[in-house]
């Protein structure tokens, strides 16, 4: 049997965590005895004020984005640093194939009605979806639609082939793309590049049965646009968990549109996380004993 | 190369089932010419009227249920007799999981609230589900609650194991499952042994955060204690796309309770009706013609 893992949980902690550390091979010990660690605090502060940390030749964060560790400049290069980072895809990705079956099923009106009226709805089955970033709540959703037997169009900047889609393009493609796919679900990160990617144009090159399902950032959307083509019929529905603006003011007139479904942004929702950390903190412990590459390496240069 | 399969498609044909008794292996020939034939027709007496068709070695017919072909005493034993049972079994499956989906994630109350508040539902991952009869549609089921890591307990009449349950059981032991299931999806036929299966002392038994979903048949669930539960918070939610009575009146309490989501008996959408029966054509042509098992065959003394 190899030797446990030594490592520290704290400055909190919960049965979650000392459970996952010590299923995955891990014994938990002080500060001062540890290999790694698994940080538990936000507060980049709670770090630099403690002593006898020096030694640990690991840290696990548990946030997915780090930007307040880089601006605290805790940071350093002694040692691999890990972040929470796609550890929350699942949740989100499952959000998203509820919202799109919801659309696909009239699941709108049917919640609005309050007589039994032909509300009759498609199967998602033999339909295309078109996937915009398939980074892990992307990825992780491909496995689901093939399990209602939608195809997976994936959209990623590099446009390299992505496991599990019949075809994956980069951005160039999507002119092509637009006309021919039943759904497109947004999971690309807010950038300048994906700032109203779906605008007039490309909400005018869908087919008019297409879903919109946004689980990524309102930005990504011209929301103006949207609810113009919602109107005229260009497109047949919007799954938006997401708006901008954000939140979606009283009276806007997407809440009142028939087959749209807005969530108040818990694609994520909190109840799930403690299980989603604790499973990806017992991933890494293991994977570090054995010697895998750990999940979710913070990236000192590029600063993410 | 194997011979083709002669097959006459009639009395009427689409292309849907040309294509896939083509793509199988089938050629497609007159009736005096052919081994097997795809009948088309859901009314006996075509076949009655019909001469030439005494040489047939197979006859597919295009519906689940054959009642009206048994009352007519068309079905020989001069040959094998296949229907369409369990072919639509796909599209109801998801329909089941698109309804658990919207309960878990509160998409009722995000479909009738007009501005932004905090409904957060909960993931399907971890949580577990008893599926009440495993025939076509619980197994098509099975999958995709796995896609979201939700475990299945399935209940069957004989309870035997059922591929990718992490239990099965038979009815004996009902009691002790439902105080630890989170959801209870029925899709079990509608018989004197199933009817009322859901009733008041069941709910009584299943957890506060259990959500009920049934796209078998309206019978197995005592409309009146369902509400009962709903009201005072026995069970969380339901979604119905079978009710009793059905239609569900005008009126009717459990068209407005927050957690409910009826939907008009269309888990199976007429629209996928085409695919899934070519799909099943095709898979039959190429059973017969590689000498497997043929789905769907009709049992003549037992008259299903």
């Amino acid at each position: 049997m190899s030797p446990r893992l030594r490592v520290y949980l704290g400055p909190t902690s919960n049965s979650h965590l000392t459970d996952a550390i010590e299923r995955a091979g891990g014994e938990l010990v002080p500060l001062e005895d540890a290999e790694a660690a698994v940080w538990t605090s936000q507060d980049p502060q709670t770090w630099a004020k403690h002593d006898e940390r020096g030694h640990l030749r690991w840290v696990q964060l548990l946030s997915a984005g780090v930007e307040n560790w880089f601006d605290a400049d805790v940071l350093d290069a002694d040692r691999i640093w890990t972040s929470a980072a796609g550890a929350y895809a699942r949740p989100v990705a499952e959000h998203a194939l509820a919202l799109l079956l919801a659309l696909r099923r009239r699941f709108v009106e049917s919640a609005r009605t309050t007589r039994w009226e032909p509300l009759e709805g498609t199967s998602l089955r033999g339909s295309r979806t078109a996937i915009v970033g398939c980074g892990a709540i992307g990825r992780a959703l491909i496995p689901m639609l093939a399990s209602v037997e939608s195809d997976v169009v994936a959209v990623t900047r590099s446009g390299s082939p992505v496991e599990g889609a019949i075809e994956s393009h980069d951005p160039s493609t999507l002119t092509e793309i637009w006309p021919r796919v039943d759904a497109v679900v947004l999971a690309a990160p807010a950038t300048d590049r994906t700032r109203h990617l779906i605008d007039a144009a490309v909400l005018d090159q869908l087919p008019s049965q297409a879903m919109l399902v946004n689980v990524a950032r309102g930005s990504l959307v011209d929301t103006d646009a949207l609810v113009a083509a919602l109107t005229d019929g260009s497109i047949a529905g919007a799954g938006l968990d997401v708006t901008d603006p954000e939140p979606l003011p009283t009276g806007h007139p997407l809440w009142t549109m028939p087959n749209v479904l807005i969530t108040p942004h818990v694609a994520n929702p909190p109840s799930s996380l403690p299980l989603r950390l604790a499973d990806r903190v017992a991933e890494n412990v293991q994977r570090y004993i054995t010697g895998q590459e750990l999940l979710g390496i913070i990236d000192l240069e590029g600063r993410y």
